[in-house]
């Protein structure tokens, strides 16, 4: 997981926010709307997984655009330094550590369900950082083609 | 494992030989490049840890421009239909499982050295994953991107 993000930051590094804005395609994302949607995956597990309930109104408001991407992710997310962006993924990051930290490794075996199927613990985190993965590798790609 | 690669042939479903040689930007690479890409990672590490060898010169011929992409893949890589590319993932894979098979939950605590750090057999097969995962980010991008 700490690998992951690592490679997650050194593919930003250094961007300004006009490049976290630049938008690869007109139906697309940009970096900085990719950040914070890794960021709002997470928060989702957390609020599902973490405190079993669904999200409130403040974090829909918060996060929503972010999660669902799309139209509402290119109205919402843009004019923001790097910093901030990196700020919101250390701040959700920093929890799930945490609540992994008060669990023992038998709970990663914790069945559940999740988008209609049987799941458990160890695969809904692995979604977690597999989606960050998808993600990076867009990132990566839409850095080449920054003007 | 399987989860993953379900998804990657789902990113890919349908596609014809132009769109699998749709190049997204000029030093970009196409998804028929990115989805030999990815079996020739797999190929490489299968060699390196299930074999203790480099490549050899067949081996070097036949998967060179997939493992390095860029300029030699853009050339080399382009007029194969989607069922060359999923023949040659499906060869690759049914190899790591047969050593999977072969082998037990131990193994994958073996050390060895990687791109010149310490690691040990998972996470060497977590890379092969991140780096399909990574790619069928950018796949799902290009697919955005056709014409």
């Amino acid at each position: 997981m700490n690998y992951v993000r690592q490679t997650t930051l050194e593919a930003v590094a250094g961007l300004s926010t006009q490049e976290l804005d630049f938008l690869p395609i007109e139906n697309g994302n940009c970096i900085g709307a990719l950040l914070l949607h890794i960021a709002a995956v997470e928060k989702g597990f957390q609020i599902e997984f973490f405190d079993g309930r669904s999200p409130n109104e403040e974090e829909e408001l918060k996060w929503g655009a972010a999660y669902s991407l799309g139209q509402k992710g290119r109205e919402e997310i843009k004019g923001a330094p790097l910093d901030f962006y990196l700020k919101e993924l250390e701040e959700v990051r920093a929890r799930t550590l945490e609540e992994f930290q008060s669990r023992d490794d038998n709970w990663l075996k914790d069945t559940c369900i999740w988008d209609g199927h049987e799941a458990n613990q160890h695969f809904i985190w692995f979604h977690v950082l597999e989606d960050e993965i998808n993600h990076r590798g867009q990132i990566r790609m839409i850095r080449k083609m920054l003007p």
